[in-house]
C-alpha cells in the first residue's frame, strides 16, 4: 500500500528473498491498535490467514494465494515434474478451500496453472518453481498497475467538491497496493478535489473502521466514521452524493458480490438519486456465471456478530444470521470502473467488451 | 416486564415503599450479561440513568422521570407550596435535559405539573407529593395498559405464519412492560401464530442484540439474529414479510423519528413491497410539531461507534457522526399501531382522530 504521508509506508504483503524465501503480511486482524508483520512460512499458514481475515480484500486474496502456492512448493523441488504438478494442484486446491466468494482467489490459482503446463519444458522442478513464483510476483505488479488506473478512470466520476459514501475496505490493504473503491479517492484527492469520505464500519468485522478510516486517516483524505444504520441519514442530508464500493466477484451481467451490505447501499443511493459505483480489476470478473444468483456466499460464525473481541454482546446460544456477502444486481450499478475503463451501462454486452481485452 | 417463560418475570422498574421509598430499574446496560437492578434514591441518579442509557424506551424514560420528579421532592416536602413548586418546576426541567428526542419524557414532566396545579388546594406538601407519586404509578399503569393494547391491535397485522424485522429494542424493557413493537409480536405469538423474529443488533449500542434477543429468548419468540447491514438480504430472500419498530417522537403529520437505522429500514421495505408498521402509544405523539423536520435528534459520544467495551475499534481520533435517532416520513408507514387502534393511512386527519381520544 503506498502511503503518502509522513507516516512509513505501509505495504499489504510481500516477497521476501528468492525461491527459497518467504511470504510476509500483515496481520489486518490486529488493525488499527497493532501494525504486526506476519511471516508466512508454509502454505498452511498462508490458508489461515486467508481463511481469518489476516489478509483478506478480493485482489489481496490471490496474490496471498499465489505466493501461497509457491511456499507449498518449496520442499518440492527435487521431485519429477510429475510430483511437482500433482503438488501444485493439491495446494492450489487446498487454498481454493480457504474462502469460497472472491473470485480472485480461483483466478490466480488457475494463472499459476496455466503458467506451469506452458512451462513443462523446464529442466528441473526448480525452474518451474521460480516460473510460479515470477508469475505471482507478476500478479501483484499487474494489481497495482489495475489499481492505478482504476484510480485514474474513477476520480472523473467524482465531483470537485463532494461527500462519498464507502463500504468494507475496497483499499491498499485489499490489494496489492492504492486499493479499487479507494483508489479512486485516493487519486481524486491527489488531483485536489476536496472529497469528504464517509466510511460505513461495516459490521460485524468492522474493516470499515478498523482498516478503511485507518487508511484514509494515513494519507490525509478527511473521513468521517458511521455505523452501517446511518447511511441512509447521511444521504438524506446531503453529505454524500456518491457511492463506491468494491467487489468481490462479478458475474457476466454485473450483478456485483460484496461485502454485506452492499446491496443495502445500492438500494439506499437508488432512493436517493444517488449513483453507485462498483471498482475492481478484471480478475474479480466471472464470466463464467451469468447472474449474480450463481455466486457462493460464505456464511461465516456466529460468534463475529455475537461477541466482541472476548466479550458477548448477545445472549448466550442465540440464533444468528451471518453472510459475509450479498449481491447487489446490476440495475442498481450505475457504472463499474475497472483498468480499462467505467462499464456503463452494466450488463452482459458491455461487460464483454471491457473484459475479454 | 411480563415474562412468560420459566424463569422469573422481569420488571423494568418499580417504585418501592411508599411517599418515603425509591425507585429501582435494571440496569439495561449491563444486559445481557447481568441483571442487576439498580436503586435510585435520589433525581441526580435518575437523571444518569436516563442520560448513560440505564432505563432507555421512550415510554420507559417518561415513566422513570416521573417517579424521578418524586425523588426530587422527598426533602421538600416541608416547605410551603410555593416552595415545593418551585422546586417541582426545578427537578422536571432538570430531568427533561437528560435526552431531547423521546417526546414522552417532555408528556410525562407535564403530567405531573398539571396534576401538582390541579391539586394546589390541598392542605400540606406530603400530600402533594402523594399525588405526584400516585400520578407517577398511573403514568405506569396507563403504559401497560396501552401496551396490552397495542398488542392486541397490532396481532390483527401479522399473517399467521412469518417472519418479522424488528430494530433496536421496543419491547418490555423500554415501557412499563409487554412492550410496543414486540407486544404486536408477543400477542401474534401468544394467539399462537408461526412468527420468527429478525432482530437487528442495533448499532452503536447493541439494544437488538443486547436487550431485544434476551427477551424474545426469554418468551421463547423464535429469533435469529443479524447485523444492520443485512436487513436488506433478509427481506429479498423472503425471511421476512413485515417490519415492526417503535417510536420515540411521532409529529403530527406521523414523521416518525426512532433509532437510527430505521429510515434506512423503511426505505428497504418499500423497495421490497413489505409493510412497515410504527407502535406506539399515544404519548408518543407530539402534534405540536407539524412534521419530522422539527424534531431535535440527539448526538450522542463518538465513542459509542469507536469503542466497543473498552476496547478500541477505530484508529485514535478519527470523526465520528453519530445522530442517535432518525426520522422516518409518514408516506413510507402503512401503519401506527397505538393503543386505540391501527392509523392507516398516516396522515394528519387520521392521527387527530386517533391522538385527541
Amino acid at each position: 500500500m503506498n502511503v503518502h504521508s509522513e507516516k512509513a509506508p505501509v505495504v499489504t504483503m510481500r516477497w521476501v528473498g528468492e525461491v527459497d524465501g518467504y511470504l510476509e503480511l500483515i496481520d489486518q486482524t490486529k488493525l488499527p491498535s497493532e501494525l504486526v508483520q506476519m511471516p508466512c512460512h508454509d502454505v498452511e499458514t498462508v490458508w489461515e490467514a486467508i481463511r481469518a481475515l489476516r489478509v483478506r480484500g478480493a485482489p489481496a486474496i490471490g496474490i496471498a494465494a499465489a505466493y501461497g502456492v509457491c511456499l507449498g512448493l518449496q520442499t518440492f523441488t527435487g521431485s519429477s515434474h510429475a510430483d511437482f504438478l500433482h503438488r501444485l494442484e493439491e495446494v492450489s486446491s487446498y487454498l481454493e478451500s480457504s474462502r469460497p466468494t472472491a473470485v480472485n482467489l480461483f483466478w490466480a490459482m488457475n494463472r499459476l496453472r496455466t503458467r506451469a503446463r506452458q512451462e513443462d519444458q523446464r529442466e528441473s522442478s526448480e525452474e518451474l518453481l521460480a516460473c510460479l513464483l515470477e508469475e505471482a510476483r507478476r500478479i501483484e505488479a499487474e494489481d497495482l498497475e489495475a489499481c492505478q488506473r482504476i484510480g485514474a478512470h474513477g476520480a472523473e466520476l467524482i465531483e470537485p467538491e463532494t461527500g462519498v459514501l464507502t463500504h468494507c475496505n475496497a483499499g491498499g490493504l485489499a490489494t496489492a497496493g492504492y486499493g479499487t473503491a479507494l483508489a479512486v479517492i485516493y487519486a481524486a484527492h491527489e488531483q485536489g478535489k476536496a472529497i469528504h469520505v464517509y466510511a460505513d464500519e461495516t459490521r460485524p468485522l468492522l474493516q470499515g473502521a478498523r482498516l478503511t478510516a485507518w487508511e484514509l486517516h494515513q494519507h490525509g483524505v478527511p473521513v468521517t466514521l458511521i455505523c452501517d444504520s446511518m447511511a441512509a441519514q447521511v444521504m438524506r442530508e446531503g453529505r454524500v452524493r456518491c457511492v463506491v464500493t468494491g467487489a468481490d466477484r462479478i458475474a457476466a451481467n454485473g450483478d456485483t458480490a460484496n461485502k454485506i451490505g452492499t446491496y443495502s447501499l445500492a438500494l439506499l443511493a437508488e432512493a436517493h438519486g444517488i449513483p453507485f459505483y462498483v471498482a475492481a480489476p478484471t480478475s474479480t470478473f466471472d464470466l463464467s456465471l451469468s447472474s449474480g444468483e450463481q455466486i457462493p456466499i460464505e456464511q461465516r460464525a456466529n460468534e463475529e456478530v455475537t461477541h466482541m473481541q472476548l466479550f458477548p454482546t448477545a445472549p448466550e446460544g442465540i440464533g444468528v444470521y451471518n453472510p459475509a456477502f450479498d449481491v447487489t444486481p446490476a440495475r442498481l450499478i450505475r457504472g463499474i470502473v475497472c483498468e480499462h475503463g467505467v462499464i456503463s451501462p452494466v450488463n452482459t454486452d458491455q461487460i464483454a467488451k471491457f473484459v475479454s481485452r
